[in-house]
């Protein structure tokens, strides 16, 4: 161990934001809640919440008080990451995905430590029984896991949400510089894929049709790390393509 | 990173002793039980442990239940160490004692590492709300604590005690760079910029006719990242979209 080496002041995760999807036991928000303020992260929002959880939640004293008293509910996925232009979904490593998005969080986190110093993330949590559902991470451009024993690899959702922000606060003395383009936030994203799936319906792209293609198209949009620009380029042709598929032949 | 190092499956706790010295909140008991689970630790000793808190964290059903029935009692921290190699204790950053032997986790975690890997080591977790006193920190070679914010230092005992079990179990195996899917090579990406061109020249898209248009198109696409699969896949769309462009209206 080097005896010079001092505490270093940890990574600012002001640009994180902890997304909790339909959490049920108030101990777990509140826990979930001690463990962003204990790494410098406040910005907690909550997708479908069950309205008695959160009272309870609400109603606990704690240094964490005023974090949940300002979490932001919202209605859907979608509304929660809006402004985010990177999202992280959690899952257990059982859960594991057939997707090459998938990586274990300590795999996962040195990219999101150098997109947190520069843009909104968000870090997605599912529900306490069934974890995030497959529509939920149709929503990521990342899925990832802490590495636990098969024999019990379900963590707590307080502890779970622990070891990420410990994770993602970790500093690194050699940390890259590395500049990043701006990324397309997940509203332009969700435009785009609105756009592109309009489209494919009007050309009587009957494949396009069933629930998990469109997730599949939300994922390969999420895979191609558009900017804001290209984003906006990408969706002006193909609302000029869809206005030309609806014209009557001349 | 050495390709040809075997990928261990996950470390092997085995030799790590979790003793919690008189702890008070039998949820925490359970929290620090259920977090040793998930990380393959199954040696539980509890210091002076307030007899009521043990009974309630021994009446709680889970997955943990067995790791709490089969903790050891002792009354001393003395007694409860007397069979590990090397002693670490927790504290928290602001009760950071003028010692040599103090260090962050991340900083200290590589060497606990090695010496788990062949001898008994034990982690000490103090009170909820004193944290370990001098007497029992006399009794480490190692003082870590968590690198949290100054404004809530203290971390919950079980959310502790997941992060800490979390980096010592952290192998090379974890921290393998992320996959990266095979990119499209450069015929894919020439062959879905022609397609986009004449879906654009198909749907009267006019500011894509000039060269420099073109050209920027061709830079959009390369922009993407595409991977060989979602080319093809965006290809197929595509197709799709100029051979309904081009039928007559029925």
């Amino acid at each position: 161990m080097d005896a010079s080496s001092k505490p270093s002041a940890s990574l600012d995760l002001k640009n994180l934001a902890i997304i909790l999807v339909s959490p049920r036991n108030p101990l777990n928000i509140g826990a979930v809640a001690r463990a962003m303020s204990n790494f410098g992260c406040h910005d907690l929002r909550l997708v479908k919440v069950h309205p008695p959880s959160l009272e309870d939640a609400r109603s606990a004293v704690g240094p964490s008080a005023d974090l949940i008293a300002t979490a932001k509910e919202f209605a859907t996925v979608a509304e929660a990451i809006a402004d985010c232009i990177y999202v992280a979904g959690t899952v257990a490593p059982f859960h594991r995905p057939p997707s090459e998005t998938y990586a274990s969080l300590p795999a996962a986190a040195p990219s999101i430590r150098m997109l947190l110093s520069q843009q909104r993330v968000a870090l997605l949590f599912g529900p306490e029984k069934t974890g995030l559902s497959n529509d939920a991470l149709s929503h990521c451009q990342q899925i990832l896991s802490i590495p636990t024993t098969p024999t019990l690899a379900s963590m707590n959702l307080g502890q779970a949400a622990a070891v990420c922000l410990y994770e993602l606060s970790r500093t690194h003395e050699n940390s890259l510089e590395q500049k990043i383009p701006a990324a397309a936030p997940a509203a332009d994203l969700d435009r785009i894929t609105a756009v592109l799936l309009e489209a494919l319906i009007a050309a009587d792209y009957t494949a396009i049709e069933t629930a998990s293609a469109q997730q599949e198209l939300r994922q390969l949009i999420r895979r191609l790390h558009l900017s804001a620009p290209d984003a906006r380029t990408l969706t002006g042709m193909l609302r000029k393509i869809i206005y030309r598929l609806r014209l009557p032949a001349g």
